[in-house]
């Protein structure tokens, strides 16, 4: 059964609440549960992690990297500047996909580049919850 | 039943043959016919339209944007550049989604930016042909 | 009696349909017919082209240039990339005046310089289909 | 009636004595008379002000913003820098087009931005004395 | 009663000690009391806190953003690339100012920009501990 | 009894009928009034000058640098590039404070450099009229 | 017998007539007659194209591609911005060589980089109409 | 008799005050006695301006054009952005040398270009208010 | 006896594991035995660090800076963008060594600058564990 | 009979054994011997100087102008950065041809800018000792 | 007795011949000639020296820096890029005055600036050989 | 025994009189002693070169590349241009190590960035003459 990190960055814990224009209603609670059902379906197991600190993401990506297969990440606004980060996600050498629930691309100029997505597979951007769910299903078929 | 417009840009007639080790073996005659398949999967109606001419993509869009509901676009080395196409996403008004075979951000400096992205609802790249399946699924899923 | 080219770029043909706060609500068509009423009524003669590739607006611009007095040209998003059409309007010599109906230094910053208009006598921008309308008064009157 | 300001910036008064194969043979009186002439077949009223001082040009926009409808201003080299004057286009409201004489974008690279056009409804940059007289053609026209 | 955040950044804690030419010699501790002195002046609650890590006061404002009122910051070196606690300044939707104990604007390059200010109602810049004080008058007097 | 000149830079003199969303609908002689009642309660003396004139500024600087104890300034859009009012501000050798009605920082990028702000012993911005009243509290309390 | 293309980019058409000290006085029909007869001395076989269209070029590219040995290549201006055309060239896998009639290096800043060049075995620019049959001779003496 | 002018720009009316280790402690009043006294050495008569304004000096050089051989000019911090001025000296077409007191090469970034100079014969910077004096030699000596 | 805090920072845990061809095959534990038995030979005392927190990194300099002589640190990705880390080493004021296992400048363009040697005493980088063991000697010798 | 100088620059003199995949398994020896032969058979005279010392060039490039007719130079690094060999280029009058054993359009990006082929006629790279050899025919082919 | 260090950069020996237009008639010889005439009339001693050769000019104001009082120099080309000629400037610790034939602010971009003149007390720049004569005069009068 | 060469570039000379705040009071000549007393007591073997001219290091280095096991240069300040010197260490294929005196990423920006460390295993910078030393004993203990 394939094994599968979530981690949501900075200020997705505030998630349904913040700017919900830009980032949808759906809280983080629920985003989980969503996942963790599609997980279900998928038949494959998840850790779902959260944290505003840089240094507890690259601490857990650390730690979890012999138990897991592959990473799903929202580095949130660490995907512009966190070069420990991005050398963390290379440095475990799991398949990544870095996901984001708005179009980075239409958004302020600071948020066109990504530091941490040269150190992923690829890149999934601009379908609120769905692009994390695209990503898992993408997870979930590629061979072990 | 949803329509949907694919439109594969410059030298993707070339895919299989070009630089297997970034762009893989599929051949796009194999891309085309794995997306017809799967858009009978999902009761969906495409157009699949390749060329290498800026102009005659826009004016495909152009001519289609009252027959489709959606677009998926990968346009190849236009993404970087093409303005004219950028116009033409936003003036069809249709959610489109730019689509990546490689993972852009980790290629070439010129590659890293999109001037088309900002014009689409959102990004998939890096997945190979399955960037383009994620599109489809996400596309048909959406409500009409 | 002199003789104009009026060269529409790419996604012209939307126009009236393509974002109307931008560019007002006049179709390609209305604005031909008010250039050419405009132009029986200064006694000139047009040729009027649109097409959303640079290379056909080139090929028009070449064809064209013996029968030609003098050249409206809005090259739409070509006017901030197409490095080309500007070697074009330089190379076949004719006097020509740039149009853009909105007014390009209130937007995005990439649409605040043109790399076209060094290659032209001067530019108009910000009038809608006034903008083409001044244009050729301003030609009707030069000596020819 | 309609009423127009016109606004010369720094340098304008040595029209047609200053760099002549650049900026042409009139002179600012002669400019001066023929929009006058101009502006007594168009029925509409003009108050003109030519000026060195950005300070100057400022306290007249502001003086007069409620005698007039409307500003032709030709800012010369102030077009590139003063954002002072630009505040003070924006902050009056009326509507106001930016003129050259020569064709600015064919000129040295620092001439090729505009700061004060952005607050303006448009540019017309290129055909001499006919610059002016396009404007206030264009302004005449203009319902009130 | 209002209620507000006082946060300080990265090496406060080293107040009175660290450069005491450029941050005066005033110890964090005595910057408190004269915080909660001025606060019961001005019949307002604080609840102050110091971290040298971004996670913890993106966690911080997190947890209390339903508690507080408003929010005085001195993001530290923070101020100049923390992306992340942008977002959450943003995200919380509190009214916050951003002070500074030195001028950022008189020192190296890399201090004269903000990407935090953004975020922010306003910023105070240059009075050393006055620079909270202003702040926290500021918002003693806002509206609730 | 303490001197302070409070300089209100270009188009300040519009206020209240200028962008209100953005600064406010106090009038600058309402403003004024608010300054002169504050100075009497803080028992501080002003000479108050307004002036669209960058020279016009320095002169009044110059002029009153020996009757002054402290500078309020607003520099306007002077903020952005007038090298000779930071020369001004240096030279003079007052305490100088930088007061702005909007917060710069969240405006268009040209408004978040400020190069007289490094003549300054400080900045307040985004606090609309009560960024000058915080800043003569600030200049009352300071030693003589 | 060594078969190669020549491809002659946009605006090449107009040679002889266009800015001839910058260009020379051979038109393309000279220049395609000298390039046939130096083809014959040197045995090698050509196919030769001009257009002002990348699409086409790249089209044309794409459908020799099995044809062909090598590729001679005056890109015009899409030397500076057409990434698709660099796309082509790598794609196809030719030998191809970069030329120019003017000395590039010596010309407007835009002119001094190519972005299709990195995808060539070399280039020759500055020789007028020699430069193509200095590379035709190169290609001649490689070993097919 | 040869006529020159002398300007000297902003902030030069504090010289001897101003920053003494930069500028040094001759005052204006000195300066110009000095160079009076040299001028009568030379036998050339002088007309001497200070001003803070930009329109004033661009006044005065206009308006002396006629009388004057020559400018020597100072413009202070005009020199970094006065595009204004630079068209003026370009406008009037005497032969100008700038001049500074202090070295401006070795200063802050923003002191090492100057916009004006290209617009005068040379310049003369570092030697305090021996660079006026060796600007004058160099006139009296230019042939008429 | 002289006491010395070296810290390794994020991704250091990896060490031996993490791209070897880049990092090495040495472990952290392996390293951080090599630097105790050369601290043992030097006669220096040693408190080691590993953290993938900015923010705990910052935390232990400054707890431990009244205990310790001089710094050692490999700032890790935090080398390029942790303006805090560089704040702390300059506030802590003691003698620090940047190291590095790579040729940083020999590596991708961001890695080729530092923003944190600045607040050292110098930098050894390129030369594995020996960097390390470099900076202690180095330490070691000198002057308490 | 023509003379033609060569000039190899900087680190040439151990071409054959440096970086051999980059520049050829020739030494310059063989190179020149090649060069020798091909003059004979073109019956042009030549002078072969290779040197490490930019000031070496440039004196032999002044000493031998008198004696040659033409120019053929491989500035090696210098290409990138010697303004002052540009300058004798350009002082010396005498048509010079710049030449590249690679294709300096496909290296690292500061080779991809040549400052000395301004001052030539033309540039040919990327083919290896051919390089020369097609420059050396080009100039015997010349009119003297 | 002052003495005086003449240094004359690349391509200056060919003064007289090379581009007049920009550089004068005059010849080095002539131009030595004229400051040895000028030295005996303001009764200083000089020593001469041109070199091609970057280095052989800092050996040479290296060797010669106790001899000598000041220096004069023209680094010609070297003005822009030589850092190691700014070091040996501000290592002999002599007053130095950088001169240029031509006004280099009104020429090519990377004319304009200067690394080597912030080495120096100052600049007089576009006076021809006028520029070496005020400088030695300037030194001349300046205490020893 | 392993043969190392020491370069010193250019203004080593002067070291121990230039600059002594900087660059310490040791002599180049005690610095050399200092060298051959640790290399006798590592026993290897040096050969030590000094010289202002980028050239003549390319010799050295040459010329000695085959007797030579290593190479120690401080390139002074041909460090931040000297691609001529970069392309020579690349050439040689020798380990060499950079060493700087001063920690150069703590001075001016120019000196912040080096384009021969990328040609070398390393860099030790900011330890005085102890920065040399160091880089001995590396070397010393590295396997020939």
């Amino acid at each position: 059964m394939k094994k599968i990190l979530i981690v949501h960055g900075p200020n997705l814990g505030l998630l349904g609440e913040r700017e919900p224009k830009v980032y949808g209603k759906t809280t983080l609670a629920q985003l989980n549960a969503l996942l963790e059902k599609e997980a279900r379906r998928l038949k494959v197991e998840l850790k779902i992690f959260q944290s505003n600190w840089e240094g507890a993401i690259i601490d857990f990506l650390t730690a979890e990297r012999k138990w897991a297969d592959a990473v799903i990440i929202n580095p949130g606004a660490l995907t512009h500047y966190s070069l420990a980060l991005r050398d963390c996600l290379s440095a475990i050498g799991l398949p990544a996909i870095e996901v984001h629930l708005s179009n980075i691309a239409a958004r302020e100029e600071f948020r066109r580049t990504s530091v941490t997505a040269a150190a992923c597979r690829g890149q999934i951007s601009g379908f609120g919850v769905r692009s994390y769910l695209l990503a898992l299903q993408m997870l979930a078929d590629m061979k072990k």
